[in-house]
């Protein structure tokens, strides 16, 4: 299924700016970014249990916001982009 | 229907930081921010005709990025928010 991750981690601390960095990665690891805070990831309910435990603990809930759509299987007609594309899609194999 | 907004805008000149006030007016205009970049807005098929053709005249296509992501009439089960909360449900009725 589509899982879309949209997170605001609160920079203003050094530790604020070292948790925005721990989620991008994290998030890197399992979908592609789409914007700046935005990834889609494809994954399964188990790989979204898990992803799910590891950006919990990484963000601070007092400040940091992270949200989660379940967009299904049926996905492909649930997206429009318009504007710059900043990467392939989730699914989509990549053949370097 | 539950349409998700998502949007970078490049901020690197005056023109970029008027178009992100824009866009971000626009979209407070037919839903709730609940990130920096990302608004929930219930819409009827109209209104998100509409919406998307202002917030499309307002960008720069070649340089910001704007994604609608159509969840439905059921999408209550379809979002999880872990953390800070920045609002009031997209169809919740605030009384003054």
């Amino acid at each position: 299924m589509l899982v879309l991750i949209t997170y605001d981690v609160n920079t203003e601390s050094s530790a604020g700016r070292t948790r925005l960095r721990k989620v991008a990665k994290q998030c890197e690891n399992y979908g592609r970014r789409v914007q700046n805070s935005v990834f889609e990831c494809i994954l399964d309910q188990a790989q979204c249990v898990m992803l799910k435990s590891l950006l919990s603990d990484i963000i601070d809930e007092d400040v940091d916001s992270l949200r989660l759509y379940y967009l299904g299987n049926k996905y492909q007609t649930k997206v429009e982009h318009i504007g710059v594309d900043r990467g392939i899609a989730a699914d989509q194999t990549l053949i370097l």
